[in-house]
């Protein structure tokens, strides 16, 4: 299937909407993609699962390609994110990872000897097909739609691995951190480690822009995460930084880490929905780019509430602000794709509207 | 089993310091409490809990009185809590709840005939176990211990009836509230007049201050709290303060919420850890009283790592500032026995000392 006719706003000739909202430079509209846009809720996405089992899909560049292509061409969304999992590299580490379908693995990493024992994998030999879906994505993208990376955080990575699966309260995980500080902190280094190497390879095969996901790091007191995860993070998005490409961190139930989360150095913060976007520029200041952040539930609202949270949204964000439309959290499985249609038309058409300049 | 000296650092013959504290006044030291605080990390609610199930054990007032007062016995917190649930109200309004051990509900509210059909139970008639578990611990607590009795915020109560159990991302309240959001706005105003009813009776029968948990209330952006959410909160802390009864709101993943929920109205401001207690401090005002709000995974940590995380919030609560020690969410039940202690013991000397009152 071929890829549909741009219905971004975007102009041709020029840099992405996308990339140049990370830039933080004016804009005549505000550019937007939703976490986790390939995904369960599209019935060609759920076509394709019938056929392969996740990891499978994970590991096959052409069906990658297509899964990740899927959003766009059905939508407009302004930019792609690699189809892939916070957990790919975990495996080119050594770990046993499954899905089933949440992630599990088998051999939990408990102490020093398990940390010791982590491979840092070379991405080019261990992940050759991430970096074979990229080349791919960039052949089959039009120009004005930008291609995501992306990575686990080290925390949430961290988590998973000492855990083996997802948790309420992450018992384990802060057990080892406070027990067991400096095992904790080695684990914390290579993880950055791996995962500055592995967003580089990315972004030699041609990613545009890279997203740091740090979904669990929610669950740490400002002090934690200002002790155990702040210094890891930072290294990374130093990294990437001297790459030349632009950052965006993401973290879930993070309303008070933001300014902890702003001094790691991202290009883009990107909120969750339980903060205002009012209330966070007046935190962070109104030249930051910041992503988001309607809440995922809201999808599933009559039009027009979707239409006034996404207006609101637009307000509050600044009309003359650096501005990504996101979702506050992936979209889940039962959203229903009109409600995402809706929320494309309101924020392509309103923010051209609201912004002024209807000349594009 | 007769209650043991009063390990409190209050004097006698004064109102409680924890009452003291929820008005405001200026303390010789901090009184503590945590959430939770009888339950299943003790031994010997274990042992009530194997003669009696969790519903048996909320309404034999004997047995309720009992487990309250355990922890008091153990730590010499500075006050007890009612045992009792917060589904209990939801159980007098005609909805059947079952614990297997986690609630769940038989005959969720999913419209309009079902909040209809929803009771305002008489507290005194419907509940009487409660009452009369409240009459028995004022007898047998000590003068300087004070008692705080509990409902659940209606947002909470009606997340758990929507969706009939606890969920992730309780789709079904949320697809309620933007559907039919007249229909949620009676279930709310309903579950506020129960719970304000409930509060009263629990008041008259002899309790000294309140808490109302909203724990599902950080799941909401604050356009939506404030506009699904607030105006009930609200109603039910203006019944309260007109009891004479000092107020207490927790929220749990309610960073982003905080000035909203201040506007509700309560005493006192209990807080989850994931804010710093300095950073509320700016946002809220220096004479705010505010509860909170160690990460309950720190009691598995060794004695230094409890202490110093308890000194450095007694210090950025402000040594001047009112202030009741707590957990930021309900203790978990793996928690060792031990770093209780620990926490009970730094609070009670490092606050007598940092405030500069050794008189007592």
């Amino acid at each position: 299937m071929a890829i549909s006719e741009p219905t971004s706003i975007d102009r041709p000739g020029r840099e992405p909407l996308f990339l140049r909202a990370c830039r933080g430079e004016d804009l005549e509209a505000t550019p937007i993609w939703i976490m986790r846009q390939a995904g369960r809720y599209l019935p060609e996405y759920r076509r394709v699962r019938e056929t392969v089992d996740f990891l499978t899909l994970c590991k096959t560049p052409e069906l990658a390609t297509e899964v990740t292509l899927q959003p766009i061409r059905r939508f407009g969304f302004d930019a792609a994110i690699l189809f892939s999992d916070i957990l790919i590299p975990v495996e080119a580490m050594g770990v046993e990872v499954r899905f089933n379908p949440a992630p599990e693995i088998a051999n939990p990493v408990r102490g020093e000897a398990e940390v010791h024992a982590l491979a840092r994998p070379d991405p080019v030999q261990e992940m050759p097909f991430v970096l074979e879906t990229v080349r791919m994505l960039r052949r089959e993208l039009p120009e004005h739609v930008a291609l995501i990376g992306f990575a686990g955080a080290p925390f949430t990575m961290a988590a998973y691995m000492v855990e083996g699966h997802g948790s309420k309260d992450f018992a384990r995980t802060k057990s080892l951190m406070y027990r067991e500080p400096l095992v904790f902190h080695a684990l914390l280094e290579k993880l950055s480690l791996v995962v500055s190497d592995y967003l580089e390879a990315q972004i030699e095969a041609g990613v545009q822009a890279v997203q740091l996901f740090d979904t669990w790091s929610g669950l740490l007191s400002p002090r934690d995460y200002e002790e155990y995860v702040l210094p890891h993070v930072r290294r990374i998005l130093e990294r990437v930084s001297r790459a030349g490409t632009p950052s965006i961190l993401y973290g879930n139930g993070t309303g008070g880490l933001l300014e902890l989360m702003d001094e790691a150095g991202p290009d883009v913060l990107s909120l969750d929905w339980r903060v205002g976007m009012k209330d966070v520029r007046l935190r962070l200041g109104d030249r930051r780019p910041l992503q988001g952040n309607l809440d995922p539930g809201v999808l599933a609202a009559p039009a027009s509430v979707i239409r006034e949270q996404a207006l609101q949204i637009l307000h509050d964000a600044g009309l003359r602000s650096p501005h990504i439309f996101n979702l506050g959290h992936g979209i889940t499985p039962g959203s229903p794709i009109e409600g995402v249609e809706e929320l494309v038309r309101t924020v392509h058409e309103e923010s051209r509207r609201l912004r002024g300049d209807g000349s594009s």
